[in-house]
């Protein structure tokens, strides 16, 4: 886990650690009502980047934090992560049948058990956190709000009331980006304090580095998407391709053209970069992660 | 707020203040996304009983607490109860279209709005709780975790899959108790202990008595609706009466009959009034809630 591992190492370090850490933190697949735990293991288990957990860890390193501690917040995210993904695929939302290369949560199960499943994980991710032990009463308020603020109505449901508004609306690359910012980067901005705080108290200087870089990584990470999914095959990206296209969402692709959006993700990448300037050689994890999002292929 | 105030008149003076606190920490209806906020906002206010506010308010009486800070705990208890409600009236789930005498959620507006009104209010009432700067930070822990568990799959969401899993199946009426000790009982029994934990920490031979009240009134509380949905009109219940039969879904009334129901509610009342004894004259707001609770008509 040190700054002398590989990044592909560390990576894989960080997932095994992950999953493990999900595996011991969900409800038992045997334990009653076995449908539920079944199927909210099967829908955090066993696939995804883990683009958030890396997050923690990333972080969590810059501030010297305990890779238990760290281990338990990165769980706490994702599982609110693969909540989203389980209700945004419902029929009533994106409808999608295919999610990380499996059938999705209600096609597997059935819709009501996808409509619980991500209630549980919702309310599972905050239990798991609360539970933390290790982590100064304090400091652990301040990571349960900011989990709860992203997680809320100003942060990813407010992004996905906005998305669900803009269907067939042209909006303005500023309302976009507002879309984007409380969609994705709210929890993607949560998995690099969560990570900090695990490790200490953040300072104000400190606090906008992460905030800046955290914003800057969130609209790439969005600006990246839509490259994809204008540009790959569905067998690549493991979910369905041209998607938001058919659905005549607005995109960075269809605001800017694939090229000028290949260039403003280039252009991000360089920002959260720069952003990290003041914590110097120790946050390279962190600026890995920042090229590993805008040159991801899926 | 004095138990020289009749019970009437601390119930409304509970439930104007609780009121007052959803209001304002609910998010605004006029700021975007305005279609999320509003329907949050319709699905949470101007209805319902309360039960579980008043369970917040009356054990805090008990435990000296801050009423400040008992209606920020009740308002983030009845946003999980609100979030359930709409999730539960969803198509998926029960489909139903009529709740406390107005359309459900996804009739007045969509499901898809639906689902992620139950998602914002789930993440506001943990953010609601976090936020409470008025309490020891070791403490608000203890009750952000009692709320976690409680809504979570080892809880209302455990409770909600065995009820999904028994259409038409008889259960035992052991199987039956531990369905709704999960599905209501979990959240009542946060309600007593949030309002506990936010007036001073809760000791051992004190969480004993409060935890058998509240298994006490949980059952109570189901075995009355299930009294109530066999013999009440939709008008007076202000929800579609006699659903549960004609799902198919077992009750106390089914299992036991409507008298035996009613000897079992009465015998419930009486066990919580015992429990409460350590407390003596104190306890006043919770046997008078335990007599509500029983001796309600809706």
């Amino acid at each position: 886990m040190t700054l002398l591992a590989s990044f592909d190492g560390w990576m894989t370090t960080v997932q095994v650690h992950v999953e493990e850490a999900l595996g011991a933190l969900l409800p038992a697949a045997g334990r009653e009502p076995a449908r539920l735990h079944e199927a909210m293991r099967y829908s955090v288990l066993g696939g995804g980047k883990r683009v958030r957990p890396l997050l923690v860890f990333a972080a969590g390193g810059l501030f010297n934090a305990d890779l238990e501690t760290l281990a338990r917040a990165a769980a706490a995210v994702e599982m609110i992560h693969a909540y989203s993904l389980v209700h945004d695929d419902m029929p009533c939302m994106d409808d999608d049948a295919l999610r990380r290369g499996k059938p999705t949560v209600h096609m597997a199960y059935d819709e009501a058990t996808a409509l619980l499943v991500g209630d549980a994980l919702q309310a599972q991710a905050f239990a798991v956190l609360a539970d933390d032990a290790s982590i100064a009463p304090a400091r652990l308020v301040a990571m349960l709000r900011v989990l709860a603020h992203a997680a809320g109505p100003a942060g990813m449901c407010g992004g996905q009331a906005i998305d669900l508004a803009s269907v067939g609306v042209s909006l303005t690359l500023k309302q976009l980006e507002r879309m984007h910012q409380l969609k994705t980067g709210a929890l993607l901005r949560a998995s690099v304090l969560l990570g900090a705080l695990a490790g200490r108290d953040v300072d104000a200087v400190e606090l906008t580095a992460l905030d800046t870089y955290s914003n800057a990584i969130g609209l790439a990470f969005q600006v990246v998407d839509d490259v994809l999914d204008a540009t790959a095959d569905s067998a690549t990206l493991g979910k369905t391709a041209g998607k938001d296209a058919a659905a005549n969402k607005p995109t960075y692709v269809s605001i800017l053209g694939l090229d000028e959006s290949i260039l403003l993700a280039e252009k991000l990448r360089r920002a959260a970069h720069d952003a990290l300037a003041p914590f110097g050689d120790k946050a390279l994890r962190l600026r890995e992660l920042a090229d590993l999002i805008v040159q991801r292929k899926a």
